[in-house]
């Protein structure tokens, strides 16, 4: 029998618990969030990276409360609230940082118009690509399916790896394209756990990126234990998890 | 047999060739387009709204030229090329207009950031619902895979539709929600035409909201004759087409 999606862990471990923890007050935005999803640590980086006031509040998405379903009916997080409105969708909220909280140095998205539609172009690449290709991986049951799933893994890693100048994608500047690709770097050891994946087999320097990454400090401050990770992606492993994310893989859908 | 994609008709017509005659003169912006093409559209649209100048050049995406793939290694349409530097995908390059050219009012984006934000939301539906039932329907061969898929269109309609304040979707600002959407209701004769759909049956002033953004003068501008979209749609209806997005369609993948 699989756990059920609605009695996972309630809140945040290890790092990501102190970084809780030192939001608590209120703030004029209030973070909605989920301390295991990967597109919450999206939005959850940014603010971090951008030193923006937030106060964080833990939701149970397979469980939600009747104010949070008020403002934000679609009920999934990342989702925030700012001045009595709300707004949801990871990436569309690290952009609403930016044009919300402009004198908030650093930015994620560079100045110039040209390296803006440039990031833009590979975080398309990580959510069209990397981010499907991670779920259709860790979902795979049949053994062919897996080894597909793993090459087309690669694949995907590998293009955006060859783009790659280093430290992170665009050089020395932290950008949309580190932050929309963290959260799946620092879970790639389930990959190698269960599914035959490892770093080196990449190539083109994803071992070193990857690690730039998981290294971060607003990456590292929005992490929790392992462990608890490892409970919620059992789910995951077995085609078994509930979510929107794991749906939409399992019916060949764009989430 | 169906005819090769790399028989297309290699040019504008009616409204768009006009158009296009009118942006022959070498520019600092070139813009690579199909003009059959409703990714195209988009940005070409956005160009057409905002007063940008531009130099069209037709490209046809199954007979790629060197200097086109050289400059756009993807060789995808649209795409441009600006002070010596390619960018492509249709929304991003919308985006690129916004940040690189913005004392050409009007904006396609509010200023307000919240207002950007919804805006963002929305297009985000436009493309990862709308658009892809839109293909499916299109490309569905058996009845009750055509009735599913026609019922899902519906759906992801009346919920945009549901949003629409009148007569565009902010109001009587014209945005991005309704430049990423406009192409879609401009081809929906097709559907009308081969899968029973009608304006009708969405409900919640979907009719209305349909014709006002085919009549927009930035859309009728870049529209060419009907008969020539239906060559085009035949292969996608008999769901031979080759293009990657018909193809996304057919392996139950995103484009």
């Amino acid at each position: 029998m699989s756990m059920p999606d609605d009695k996972i862990l309630p809140h945040a471990t290890g790092e990501a618990a102190k970084t809780v923890e030192k939001h608590k007050e209120p703030q004029d935005l209030v973070f909605y969030a989920g301390w295991f999803c990967p597109f919450v640590q999206r939005s959850w980086i940014t603010l971090e990276e951008r030193g923006i006031p937030y106060e964080y509040k833990e939701v149970n998405p397979y469980k939600k409360e009747k104010h949070f379903l008020d403002i934000n009916p679609k009920g999934l997080v990342p989702a925030i609230e700012y001045k009595g409105k709300a707004l949801y969708e990871s990436l569309i909220l690290c952009e609403f940082f930016e044009d919300a909280f402009p004198d908030h140095a650093p930015h994620v998205l560079p100045k110039d118009p040209f390296d803006r539609a440039y990031v833009r172009i590979w975080v398309d690449h990580v959510s069209k690509v990397i981010v499907p290709g991670f779920f259709r991986l860790v979902q795979a049951q049949e053994p062919e399916k897996r080894q597909q799933a793993l090459e087309e893994y690669y694949t995907a890693l590998l293009k955006l790896s060859e783009q790659v100048k280093g430290p992170y994608f665009l050089g020395e500047e932290f950008t949309l394209v580190d932050v929309a690709l963290a959260p799946w770097a620092v879970r790639d050891y389930i990959l190698a756990e269960n599914r035959g994946y490892s770093r080196d087999a990449v190539g083109k320097g994803w071992k070193e990126y990857a690690h730039q990454l998981e290294t971060r400090d607003s990456v590292v401050r929005t992490c929790s234990d392992k462990e608890h990770y490892a409970e919620i992606y059992g789910r995951y492993l077995r085609d078994e998890a509930q979510s929107e994310q794991a749906k939409a893989t399992r019916d060949g859908r764009t989430f």
